[in-house]
């Protein structure tokens, strides 16, 4: 089988054995939004058209490819949902020379009745769990997916409960680049003590849009370096969201790769999680898991 | 006596009667970026050249032409501050013609021992507290400055205890026009149904940085319209600083001008509390009542 994890700026192809090993990889800089109109069946055959012409018949894609902007619009499937859940909702997609299909996203609402939707983290979390680096089976877990827009993921019963979306990362460059903020600013979030002061700032009193300004205040009095003032800020944003997201104490399995991981693990540490690190391939595993319980026929 | 509040972007000059009367007002976009290095007095000679000539000869500045950046740099006064204690602080300009001296900002520390800063917005406090709008005598107030900085100011027995900044309309400014939400924007924040729906949104758990993703949710599955979406999120913005800085359900004094001042008193009401507009010329009885104790010879 073809597993595709196919994004807005980038694509992962996976090709697996009958057992879900993965074989092999490849990465393309092809996200949708270079993709031209109706150009989604090439983008698919120059990506791994090789593959297809050695044996394989089925693909499986997840991600924004399945979105309005992508090649065919999968409706969202609403929380709680499993791998089986997610294996009988693929939508089929038109293509010449195997068998393709789309694992569609997922949607929840908030309490205050918001609505939330993922698409492409959600092979990433079955993925992780089946992993079993969680305490017990992964069955109940908290889960973590640091990005510009980061989710928050309950999982019970091996289904996904419910999540949340903070768009943390996306508001630090906004703030970074875009604000009065980053004037003093020369070098890049590091989990080092200015990203702690920052965490241990955003547990103060006065909310999160009177912390930004202290980031200001305290570079014109000479408190923070103006290489340190990029991590004070990071930590201001990441300490809130965690604050915010952290139900307890308790593990938080953290899903992704990069800079993001150490600084996410560093905040869920200081507000007493443990924070537990995941592997990079998990949509493979993911696509793998939804692939054996798709009806392929 | 002549009163300049000369701000980043432009200036306002007054004319005051020795009674502290306003006699003529005129503003210029000759802000202190604009102002080449070396040029503040051509700049100062620009403005009020003809009020000088006609015999003039105090002149009383305050805001960022007191920065690094401006006229001269006048060291900031740490609180708690009244009129009588700027007065004494003023700091002198070298001028040829007329006697220049120039009121420094105020300086406070939260309760964390964050820095905070102002410039400009001082004269303005006591300017509004002079107008006696506020029930009592005005000895004890709440004061919210809306701008792309909001400050919120306690004054107690006449003096400004203490301040805290929020960095909310550049915050806002960033959000819509750098990052994802900008996109199914149309319109500008008005103080209808979308923001009221933005304020209450603020109230609920989940933290800010996960509200703001709910903007993008609520477009997506068609309950939030294009044109409203930017009453939404400046609803969601305020309603947080308004939560964060409202101590309690008291009279809020409203100082500032234009559009924002709709938005806050909508806030500040929805929260319980009630705002009251000043007036917006009140920078010219704050520089009246500083003059008036100034030490000029």
């Amino acid at each position: 089988m073809i597993a595709v994890d196919w994004g807005t700026s980038s694509a992962r192809a996976y090709r697996l054995a009958p057992d879900g090993r993965l074989l092999e990889r490849r990465e393309s800089a092809g996200g949708i939004l270079r993709v031209p109109e109706g150009g989604f069946p090439a983008a698919l055959a120059g990506m791994v058209g090789d593959w297809l012409a050695a044996g394989e018949t089925r693909v499986l894609l997840s991600g924004m490819v399945g979105s309005r902007q992508g090649w065919q619009e999968a409706p969202y499937l609403a929380c709680p949902a499993g791998v089986d859940d997610l294996a009988r909702a693929v939508v089929p997609v038109p293509f010449d020379g195997a068998t393709v299909r789309l694992v569609p996203g997922l949607s929840t609402e908030d309490a205050g009745g918001t609505p939330e939707v993922m698409r492409g983290e959600e092979v990433q979390i079955f993925g992780a769990l089946d992993f079993g680096a969680l305490a017990g089976d992964g069955r109940d877990a908290l889960l973590c997916l640091p990005g510009s827009h980061a989710k928050w993921v309950r999982v019970a019963g091996g289904r996904i409960a419910g999540f949340s979306t903070h768009m943390t990362g996306e508001a630090f460059a906004a703030l970074k680049d875009h604000t009065i903020l980053g004037r003093m600013m020369t070098g890049t979030a590091e989990p080092g003590p200015a990203f702690e002061a920052g965490i241990a700032r955003s547990a103060e009193a006065g909310g999160l849009l009177h912390h930004l300004f202290g980031t200001r205040t305290l570079g014109l009095f000479g408190r923070l370096a103006p290489e340190d003032a990029a991590s004070y800020l990071s930590g201001l944003l990441i300490g809130h969201e965690v604050a915010s997201a952290m139900t307890g104490p308790a593990p938080v399995y953290l899903v992704g790769s990069g800079p993001l991981m150490a600084l996410y693990g560093r905040a869920i540490a200081l507000k007493g999680g443990e924070a537990i690190a995941g592997d990079p391939d998990i949509a493979a595993r993911g696509l793998g898991l939804i692939g054996e319980r798709t009806e392929w026929a």
